[in-house]
Parts: structure tokens; sequence; C-alpha cells
């Protein structure tokens, strides 16, 4: 393996054997004897190359901890179901044309067979979780669950409100990212039978990472010339409350203020108030001071890790933490 | 009580006070501090007065087992928070606009409301079944999800499609209305520490229920001036294929067959297609088989019963058995 290889690349390597037996239980739970339109939706999200992160955080927990199998490849598999589950609804809410370079499945075949085969996924990945025959990662995994549900209505509710506080953001944010991360490791050091404290290390490392992710997603937001397929100020257009722009709007008074009821308030958007709504974020540094608070999640992040024992595996996680934010240093 | 009562009245009047519980515990649950929309969306359904005949299937299987309680309870606000969940996804997908007697919460809302909230409800009753710390009672509800979510994708895709078998027609009943039925029943023997011949019984009792109950709804779609909301052949208009029609097509030949493929199959319907539909039903005794399968149905699930120690609460399951097929009879 490339020593210049990325993070995940070097997870993906190192844990090749575990990942393709992930790919297989996925495909085989997928199907549906009776409604093939489950495999056909399914497929076009779980096979569209995603980076499989959350089977690898899950992966690397358990063997870190001298885990030998079967169950982490089922809880892998459980936690991608989970996370397709959430795309094919998210898709659904947010009238969104494209993800991952791909027409969205809603697109393709509508809304319905969005949130049913969501609903599938959704009771295979707990049809997985009950085999492991593990009643600690159910409860995990149940809480994670009501977290990301309440993370995403929370997020509906706050969209384009300006009084949405960085508590609320945190909670959406728990809901959109960290809560799937932050239960991907725990269930890997629980399955592992891993003592507590350590256990408790990996889901505070899930939790930066993501938390760390999703405010690197907002920075982004406001790069230009970014290859991710965000184009510039889409969460602007989309009246998100993101980071840079509460951190903006709790800066802001007189015209500044108002500026901002009329965007995203009440989403009138003319000529030049994109350009309007970066100076702002520039002028008081809320694009700086979000970076800064994402480079403090990524060392939160490893921080929680340094309490497990060296291994490789364990440097390719604190490494991820890095990559996460390495696009923003 | 009166003795002329509806059997799900007494069902009523006999558990008044575990269903007061299983209310109160609902509330609790659905609360969310930090998304107010969430109760708002399921209170709206919740609320409505919906009869909780899942609810009580479970109480009254726990109890005339000999169960004291309190996951009785927890089981039986599960079902109906799975339930409730499984309606709000259905008022999205089918883009229907009322839903005992009040708009639909997709209206009222929007599809986003509905799916996300939706979601929390499953999180919630995962979270209440994982409380309950009975690894088969969960094992019991993920497979009841799994059915319940391919019948709901099944149903989508055999919507009009003439080849659809009896065979294929059960599995969808099931996923709308049997496998929470027999799910909600199992579970509470199971809770109870019945023996497994009786747990089993009893899961066929709640499958054969909720097989005849849907095929009693096929059958009031064809019935004039029924109270139920549904109007005179709002199944053909909207091109499903139900019991009754699945027969008639089978006797279909020649010139009636064209007439499904036109009206079902590619959904071209014209005036007095619904009254040709209605005399086809009649000439082939599609109506009166149905009716007669649906009895059968009723005679399954009271026989399942009968290995059951006689009691008033083991009668009145009977009754409901009768009473659900006695607007046909």
């Amino acid at each position: 393996m490339d020593a210049q290889a990325k993070p995940h690349e070097r997870l993906a390597a190192a844990l090749s054997e575990p990942l393709a037996e992930v790919d297989a239980l996925i495909r085989a739970r997928m199907a549906s004897e009776h409604a093939p339109r489950i495999p056909e939706v399914s497929d076009h999200l779980i096979g569209a190359g995603g980076k499989r992160i959350r089977p690898m955080l899950t992966i690397a927990a358990a063997r870190m901890n001298g885990y030998m199998g079967p169950y982490d490849v089922h809880l892998a598999a459980t936690v991608e179901f989970i996370h397709t589950a959430t795309l094919l609804h998210d898709d659904v809410v947010d009238e969104s044309g494209q993800r991952r370079g791909r027409p969205t499945a809603n697109l393709l075949w509508d809304n319905k067979s969005s949130v049913l085969v969501g609903d599938y996924l959704f009771a295979r990945s707990f049809q997985l979780m009950v085999e492991t025959g593990s009643m600690r990662v159910l409860d995990i995994l149940a809480n994670a669950a009501a977290t990301i549900a309440e993370g995403e209505v929370l997020q509906l509710t706050a969209m384009s409100d300006l009084a949405t506080s960085e508590e609320t953001y945190l909670k959406i944010v728990r809901g959109k990212t960290a809560a799937l991360f932050s239960a991907a490791t725990e269930v890997g050091g629980v399955i592992a039978g891993a003592r507590l404290d350590l256990v408790q290390a990996l889901h505070r490392y899930g939790d930066a990472l993501g938390i760390a992710f999703q405010m690197v997603d907002d920075l982004l937001d406001w790069q230009r010339g970014d290859e991710t397929g965000k184009g510039f100020g889409d969460d602007f257009r989309e009246r998100k409350m993101t980071l840079p722009i509460i951190r903006a709007v709790a800066s802001a008074k007189g015209e500044e203020y108002t500026f901002w009821v009329q965007t995203i308030g009440r989403g009138k958007q003319g000529e030049g108030d994109l350009d309007r709504a970066y100076e702002l974020l520039e002028t008081h540094g809320a694009l700086e001071s979000t970076r800064r608070t994402a480079l403090d999640w990524s060392d939160t992040a490893k921080e929680a890790l340094s309490v497990l024992p060296q291994s490789d595996l364990r440097q390719m996680l604190m490494d991820l933490a890095d990559y996460v934010v390495a696009r923003i240093r």
C-alpha cells in the first residue's frame, strides 16, 4: 500500500477481507424473492461506490479490540443499511436531484419506492442486529435511530430559522452524521467485549469525527471550485442554518441582521446577495471560527482514541480524523 | 357492560386500565423536547381515536396467559407506534387525501414531516422493545417489520398487474395487516412466558384475523352506501388487485379479459366500466367466493384460539374474529 494513500483507502486495504464479507452480506440481505424492486432501488445506492466509512469504523473498532468475528461483519452491514435507508428517506424529503453524482432514487423511480425500500432496509438492519444476540448492541442502535430521526425532524423545523442556536445545530449534526458514526464505533467495541472506558472512548471518537465531518461540509459550501459536487453557496440558497451562518447571524446588527432576515428567513434572494453573504461571513470571521471548531473536534476524536492500545488500525483512525479536516487546513 | 356491545368495545372495557397506561406511555414517548413537530404530527394520528385493536391484541394475549405486567404495556405501545409509523409512510406514498375521516398528515404538514416523524416513531418503538429485555420479542418484531415493508413494496409493484396471483395477494395482505396483528398477539404470549404451542396458536390467530379483516375490506369496496368512508368501487378506480378482482380476472376469457386489461392494466376507465366490473364480479361469483374465503380465515382464527384455556378474554378474541366478518355475512 502506498504510504501516501488516504487513510480510508489504507483502512479499506487493511480490512479488505471483512469488507468483502460485508458486501456479500449486504447483497444477500437486500435480495427480496418477492419484490425485485427492492434490490433495484437499494443497489442503485449501495452499488454507487460510497466509501463504506461506517462499516470500516465498526470493523476497525472491533478488531483493534481483538475481536475475531463473525458479528462485526453483521454490524457493519447493519450500519450501512441504516445509512442507505436514511439516504433514501432523505431523497424523498429534500426533493434533491443528485446524490453521489447520480440521479437520486426518487427521480428514477418514485417517492413511494424510496420510502418503502428505505423501510425495508431498516427492517433488514434490525434483523441483522438481532442475530448478534447482543442486547447492548440493540440498545445502542435503537438510541442512534431515535437521535437520527429526531435530528432530521429538527433540521426540517430549524430550516431558515434565524434563531437556531449552536446547541440545536449540534443536535442536527449528530442526527445527520455523528449518531451513526458513534454507534458504528461503539458497537464494534461492544461486540469485541471491550472494557467500558474503551467503548466510551470509541463512542466519543465516532461522535467527534462525525461532527468535524459535518462542519467541514458546511465550510466546503463556501469554497469556490470545489470538486465534491456542491456548488458555491448551495446551503445559503437552500436557506440552511449552517454553523458559519449561525455565527455570522449572531454577530449581525442592524442592516446586516435585516439582510439575513430577508435572504434566509424570508428566502428573498436577489442578485449580489450570495456575494454579500460571503462577505459578511468573512467580515465576522465566521468561516475561520468554524474552521477552528472543526479542528477542535478532530483533536477531540484523536484524544478519545489515545486510551486505546497502539495499533495500525488505531493509527489509521487517527489519520482519518486528520484527513477529514485536511481540506480546510 | 352491555352484552350487545361490540367485541372490541368489551375488550376495551375489560382492559381499560392497561390501555390507559398504553396511552400514557405513548404520549410520554412521542414527546420530543427538541422537535415539537413530532408530537404535532403523530398526535394527529394517534389522537384520532383509532380502535387500538393492536394494543388490545397484545395485552389480551399476555393476560390470558397469566401475565401481570409491566411489559405488555410496552409492547402494546410498540405495536401502536409501528402501526402509526406505517400509516404516516403510507400517507406519503399513496398521495391519499383522507384517513379516518380527517385530512392526512401530509396534506396538513408535508411529505417530509410524514416520512421523518414515521421514522422517529419506528425508532421509539424499537427503544420500547429493547426495554423489555426479550431477544425473542425483538426477533419477532424485526421479522414483522421486514414482512410489512416487503409487502408494501410488493403492493406497489403488483398494482394494476393483472398477473397478480393469490399467493402474492396473501403476501401483500400480510404486509398490510396480518404481520402486525400476528406479531402483536405473539409477543403478548412470549412476554407472558407461554408454552411454545400456545405462542404459535396466538400467532396463527393474529395472522388469520388480519387476513380476514383485509378481505372484508376488499368486499366492502363493492358495498353500496357503506359508512366506512370508502366509496363504491374505489379500489377498482385505483386499479388495485383485490381478491375479488384477482378471481374475476382468473375466470375471464376473451372480451372480458380485454376489459380488465383496459381498465385495470392500462387504467383506461370510462363511463359504465365500474358497473360492468361489478357485473363481472357477480357473474363469476368472485364476491361470494371471497366472502367464503374470509369466513374460512375467521374460522381459522377461532380454531387457533381453541388450544388456549377458556377465559373471558379468549371469548372476546373469538367474538372479534366473528365480528370482523359479520358485516359481510
